[in-house]
């Protein structure tokens, strides 16, 4: 994993996902060298980076501009550009227009989550994988309902991280936000 | 319990303990409207309150003569202070001075833990309640080492609290340090 | 807090509510000895024990007859049955008949919970509280929603407890299921 | 990662350590296909498994002869057994022996953590990683006090992890132990 403090950060985008949450969302993506892999909201670029050097393709899209660019930089500072296609725009406009690939991950939805998910869900190739990564009550409860539609039983983790700092008096104990990762497979 | 907001807070002294924080300790330490109570470490006054409203007696020391000054301050705000008796200083060398008592609440002890506990427990009424509060994983393992060289089995408790904000896009989950509270009842 | 060891548990009647969660929720709802408390969804009688001797009457109910009967024995083996009335039935139908009261408590709704919160809620006395425990993800956030539709912003809490189990080889930290404490006060 | 359900378990021997757990471990170790992990205390297998496929070579051992035949049980169910060394005994004994190796996991040591530790630092290839998985509280403290010794600062992560349980009643987030895990990698 990517360390956190090697991402260029902005006060106006939200990210990157932390280390070790973005360790659990790779886990439930299993990425292979030969998937294509979709980021909705990539943010600063802490999943996309993470799928760029697990796939063969990943195209990461956010409706901020200024995400679009802090993925691209931080894509460059680590020399990964090549495999990711970088868009700007809405998450469903996007998605209506993308062939079949084999992962979705979705951090960041802005109200839509269901229709994002559905739509993304249709899109996906047998055996693909859905992760969506939440840090809002309501957006787990969505993300698992229109799972539960599509007529699948979603993985549900609910990921609380303490992180120890190390100080001359002791180990300090610093918590993180909880954080849901709802994912599901779709089947063949 | 008082809402954290209502406390005065300042950057060169630590605390308030959160709301939840001392809704635990406070049901740990079981303080009667009898019972002369010691807080070791009294930071900001957040324990030191709450056992002002319920004890007969509140003791309150602190090494750090800024916290005994915000203590002071804290209680002035809230109406609390006849009851509580403040002292500057090593906690080691008030608690030698002090005569017994039913509640030692531990917020602070800079490395010196163990000498803390085994001289309040000395000091500790029959039926009496030590807790301790702490933040750092070492002082969690040294107050269960302590208390069961004193031949008493801790009660421990770790707590993650994660509290919900309210926005326009939903409920974000706010998490805070996980905080570990460990107490024991002296016999009789 | 009564300790968890002593209530009389069932295997058909979930409950009791673990002794730090049953400390939150009384906080949570600052019961006088003035207070009239509602628990809807009694169970064992974990929250019913713990309002009973903080409150002037207590009226728990549970739509499960054996709930009924384990939160009365468990009452009887604390002594506390003198100021509590138990009812048998759904929480709509029982909130009707009430008159008004100082505190909910909701601990269990079977799906209706906005129903019954809302029913609760109009029979709140000015500066009265509401406090709902869940453990579903889904109750959380319907919790929340219908507080925010009756004009008040809640208090959310989310408490992951472990508690150390002290062993010959060290302190295991055992893991509780995480609850989410939802309150609100009404206005006067 | 292997779902956990697909683990031959047993009442006598600990493990598997759950996905999510294994997931961060991996994370942590960065393991290649170059490198060869010593699993000292490999219990079910649970992180032996995980080794075996990515790494050129696994020394497993454990001195507990049926967590031994079970890991061997679950290599084979998985058909990883080939680049495996499975050895029952001691792990300060067995570690003596060995070469120099890229990974070390320490997921059980029985007392005697900081011998382990220490023989096991001696023994890592320049730039290897050493990951210290703990369920006891004192255990992540000796580890982190050995590891700052040695002369490094140690990663440590407190893991909370809850699990949804889809019910027709909705989500049951079910609480697992928190686990720590402090990890290290010597300089070159
Ligand atoms: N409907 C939508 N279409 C496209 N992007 C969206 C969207 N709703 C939210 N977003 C984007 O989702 C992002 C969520 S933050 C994502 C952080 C990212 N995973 C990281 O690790 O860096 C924001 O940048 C936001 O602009
Ligand atoms: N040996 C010692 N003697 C006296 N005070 C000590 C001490 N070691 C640490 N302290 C004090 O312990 C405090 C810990 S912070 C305590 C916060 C407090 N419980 C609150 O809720 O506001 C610090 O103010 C520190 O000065
Ligand atoms: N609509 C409804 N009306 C009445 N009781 C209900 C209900 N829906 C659920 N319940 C009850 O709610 C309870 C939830 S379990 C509550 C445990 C309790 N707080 C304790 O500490 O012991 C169950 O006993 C269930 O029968
Ligand atoms: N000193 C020592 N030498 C060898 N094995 C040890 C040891 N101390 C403890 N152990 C072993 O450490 C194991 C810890 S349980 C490990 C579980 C394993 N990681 C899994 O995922 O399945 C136990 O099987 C115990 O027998």
């Amino acid at each position: 994993m990517i360390p956190d403090e090697e991402f260029i950060q902005s006060k106006d985008v939200p990210g990157p996902t932390k280390e070790e949450i973005r360790c659990l969302v790779m886990c439930k993506a299993v990425i292979s060298s030969e998937d294509t892999v979709v980021d909705v909201g990539c943010g600063s670029g802490g999943l996309t980076l993470e799928a760029a050097c697990r796939a063969r393709k990943v195209i990461a899209l956010d409706k901020n501009p200024e995400a679009i660019n802090l993925t691209r930089e931080n894509l460059e500072k680590h020399g990964y550009h090549e495999n990711v296609l970088l868009r700007e725009g809405d998450a469903l406009n996007i998605l209506e227009d993308l062939e079949s690939f084999q992962v979705l991950l979705v951090g960041g939805s802005s109200g839509d989550l269901s229709s994002i998910v559905t739509k993304g869900w249709s899109k996906l190739a047998p055996n693909g994988r859905i992760v969506v990564t939440s840090i809002l009550m309501e957006t787990r409860v969505e993300a698992v309902d229109v799972l539960k539609k599509l007529g699948t039983e979603p993985d549900v983790v609910e990921a609380t991280i303490a992180k120890g700092k190390i100080t001359p008096r002791g180990t300090l104990m610093m918590g993180r936000n909880p954080i849901t990762i709802v994912s599901a497979v779709k089947g063949n």
